[in-house]
């Protein structure tokens, strides 16, 4: 499992390296098995490591994953909070939002779904900081659909609403997605984009005509 | 967890009383610690069962979770195949798929997310099963789109994406909804059928207007 993209890059800033492989470790086992039917030690071994070296870097496998739930979620912040600073006009910076928030979760589906699944095995104070990351990703996107209905460009009777069901349609595409599938990442970003500029009544926009 | 209608009503067609009441207690078992951090025994002591008394009604912890996962798929299935049949032009029909397939995916959000994150549990022949069963739910959706394509009420350039998308959007509902959180079942599906009506370019529809 996992894409070239989630062996590589994603986990950049992840060091030192020995941490970053438990981390991949993690996602990989926790997506085979789940959080509770993983331990440490299983998690140690893909890694090819012991489990004492594993609690050097992690004091538990809650901390684990929340590492990882955090890695990833300010990522995909990071994503969508760059387009909506972006520039550009409201509805040239939710196309890019979504094509972007997109080719995230499908080209890392792996790590997307452990963090979107697991949450609720996360400790307290660890739940409520990624919950805080959650509220960001909704008002990033929400943000530019009220400067879209401010401009005119867009016509939303519930944006509050609008925005949960954009964000929530990128989302699950790391649930479906499979890169054996018919559509790339980068398609399936450009098809959204247009169905998105349609929820926002953003008219003029016919999804798939522009691949 | 769970909700009242996941209580009640959902598992019906399961006789006799035991294997349903084992089919609940997976449900919830799965949900709260995964599948295979689960064991029979775990979800036989839950029902108030002994682990002998389980393996009369499920020889395995498979069957159990394929029997999960094709009530649960046949129920989803069964919603849109009455909405796509149903009386009224296609933008009707639609709206009609969506709000109910919405509601049962909040409603029964504990048993969606069972049968969609522990589909890689299943075993070859019931996974089989399990993807002809939710190849049927998209067509289902793609007839209607397709009606309405054929009628002039929708402009859809990518019917099997655009329909993938809706059903995908639908789906997602059983990841984030709460039972304690500010918009009802009946809303959230309200508000739904006014975007997927935007998705296929049925104009004339101000999604959240009409609550």
């Amino acid at each position: 499992m996992g894409t070239e993209a989630e062996r590589n890059g994603e986990w950049a800033e992840v060091t030192p390296d020995a941490a970053r492989r438990l981390l991949t470790a993690g996602v990989q086992a926790f997506a085979e098995r789940g959080y509770h039917a993983t331990t440490t030690r299983d998690i140690a071994g893909r890694a090819g490591m012991s489990p004492a070296a594993l609690y050097i870097h992690y004091k538990t496998k809650e901390e684990l994953l929340y590492r990882i739930s955090s890695v990833g979620h300010r990522l995909a912040l990071g994503i969508l909070e760059r387009a909506r600073d972006g520039a550009g006009g409201p509805a040239e910076r939710l196309a890019d939002a979504v094509r972007h928030f997109v080719r995230w979760h499908a080209e890392h589906h792996t790590t997307a779904r452990v963090v979107q699944y697991e949450l609720g095995a996360l400790g307290e104070e660890h739940y409520a900081e990624i919950v805080g990351l959650r509220r960001e990703t909704d008002a990033a996107v929400r943000d530019i659909i009220e400067d879209g209905v401010r401009t005119g460009d867009f016509d939303v009777p519930d944006v509050r609403g609008t925005g949960l069901a954009v964000v929530s349609l990128c989302i699950d595409v790391a649930r479906w997605f499979t890169s054996d599938g018919k559509r790339t990442p980068d398609e399936i970003g450009d098809l959204y984009a247009g169905l998105v500029l349609r929820m926002v009544g953003c008219t003029g926009h016919r999804p798939g005509d522009h691949r």
